[in-house]
């Protein structure tokens, strides 16, 4: 079967493969929309992070490098394994892209997201979606019913954006501020939009914060660089402050940006990666506000909410389908134009043909 | 009659003043004993923290410098002005020292602890409990039944631990660790035990981990220096890591140290002033774990819940009162001692005679 495979820095490869075998537990897919991820971009422009390489291969997949891209996809399933129930051939489905060692304490508490050893089906081996076929443990497979394939490849990244908004205990009638319009800021906002939180959007770019309001997600945008996001914020919010904020930019200025718009007992949670330090100064910014940080990352038991929120409508994952492309163009209309275009892509979706 | 006030750095003057007079809406309380804060300490080693100064007057009391000296002290009711209610000529009462604007959004929602004009009674003006008499409004007032007075002037500190264990919304059965065993981190240890969580405390002294122990508050003590923290804590959690964690020392290595021994979704609760930044890795250390850090400073509608737990035996205050000393010592005896001595004194009670 025809499949794009990871090498390592820049270079990805469409080759054909064996095409993997249906075992009991596991039902086989016809992956139909893979989007792209920050990570696959880091991937393809800075080399492997952490295991597999081409010599050490992953704890729980076993394999080394090459191995299938993909693990933000929608499918149908294509065949049933045995024991599997309560799923069908032609049933669309997303894959919760995760292989989890099962036994350590955090997955012992059902917070998979943390497991000591985890890894993701797309990046450290276990297929991915970006082949003809993939087979997956039924524990991984979440049907989506009516939900259009091309939205449903959204809902990994909207799984990402749940778990944060539950992380951060948002209530309805809350004013959350989220710092950065990309993907994740984007969806971040969606997933408090449909909790009844008003959100105020603080982007550089004009696109993003065009983006922002077309799709609905922000009551209110802001450019920090020359607008006043504590006086937009204090507008809002009585003069009392955001109850929370999302940094979705990773940057940390915007923490500091962040920090100091939250009202009492207010709020930040940390979904960027920051790949710097941040210095805080803990009582100014943290004790005399009551205030907490969190920081939350992918998403245990979301999938069903996210589905719920995109088949519900609640969430509108159509507009941030910003282009759609068929693998063999990958490199250059995938991952380099998301470096080139950065402001006005949300996802890339790939198809196989 | 007599008090003490504060006139600036190392400038306390024993002098007599003019009794403070009754006024609708409060009474007026002899004070018993009085404790010695590390915000006493503060201001005598090193002057004034803001507003009052000789010249500038706090907002709220309309004060300038000589205050006098004292927010953490009991006493006893010795009249009672116009329209109180519910209060008796001869209660035992704790005074929750605090001058507040009202009407700043965090008042407006109860969170008066983060109200923007803040000031301490016996530190911003509005007398203190050292002097022979105080006038105060009733809503500051709290009886404390038969809880003896000397321990009663330990619910104000006690007051700031019940409000940083809510904060971080300790539940039964987990498990915290404590860094840090000064007052405040022994006051937090023994509201944690009262709650039925099992604390780790963590300290430099030895004197202090015999303390933690001696009085009853620490499951268990680790001197970070030459045990190895992580591996006792993975002893009381099976691996698991802690649910909870307090950082009472205001030592970036602490917050550091305290982050690292956090199970997956743990919480690291800031007790204690930091008067430097401190560097955190966002990613590794907060969002890798789903992790949150809080920070909570004194206390809002909590001294009820203070006085239960000391009233009702829950929490001992007893073997935290270290010394006894007068008023006319308080210079000696007191801020110096609470210095040279630091290790081995907790609490240091000031009477008037």
């Amino acid at each position: 079967m025809k499949a794009a495979r990871y090498y390592g820095k820049e270079d990805i490869r469409i080759e054909q493969i064996a095409e993997p075998e249906l075992r009991p537990g596991t039902v086989k897919i016809a992956p139909a929309f893979n989007g792209i991820c920050g990570s696959d971009l880091h991937l393809f422009h800075n080399g492997p992070m952490g295991r597999p390489t081409a010599d050490t291969p992953h704890p729980l997949s076993g394999e080394t490098l090459p191995v299938v891209l993909g693990h933000e996809f929608s499918g149908v399933i294509e065949a049933i394994g045995g024991g599997v129930e309560g799923l069908r051939v032609g049933d669309s489905v997303v894959v919760e892209p995760l292989m989890v060692d099962g036994t350590c304490p955090a997955c012992k508490v059902g917070k998979y997201n943390l497991c000591e050893q985890m890894g993701f089906i797309g990046i450290a081996g276990g297929g991915g979606g970006l082949s003809e076929h993939i087979v997956v443990e039924q524990r991984w497979v979440h049907p989506v019913g009516d939900l259009p394939l091309d939205q449903a490849a959204l809902i990994e990244p909207l799984a990402v954006a749940v778990h944060a908004v539950r992380h951060a205990r948002a209530r309805e009638g809350q004013v959350a501020v989220v710092g950065g319009a990309g993907p994740i800021g984007l969806l971040v906002a969606a997933a408090l939009k449909a909790k009844g939180v008003t959100t105020i959007v603080s982007e550089v770019s004009g696109t993003r914060r065009a983006m922002a309001l077309s799709s609905g997600v922000a009551d209110a945008v802001v450019d920090p660089t020359s607008e006043d996001l504590a006086a937009v914020v204090a507008e809002h919010t009585g003069g009392a402050g955001a109850e929370l904020a999302f940094d979705a930019a990773g940057v940390g200025a915007v923490v500091h940006q962040l920090l100091q718009v939250l009202g009492a007992g207010g709020r930040l949670e940390v979904v960027a990666i920051h790949t710097t330090p941040v210095e805080l100064n803990l009582t100014g910014q943290l004790i005399m506000g009551d205030h907490e940080i969190g920081g939350s990352i992918g998403y245990a038991s979301n999938h069903p909410e996210a589905i719920e929120l995109a088949r519900s409508g609640k969430v509108n994952l159509a507009p941030f389908i910003t282009s759609r492309i068929v693998v063999d163009d990958i490199v250059t209309q995938g991952f380099e134009r998301l470096i080139s275009n950065k402001d006005s892509e949300v996802k890339i979706l790939v198809s196989m043909r």
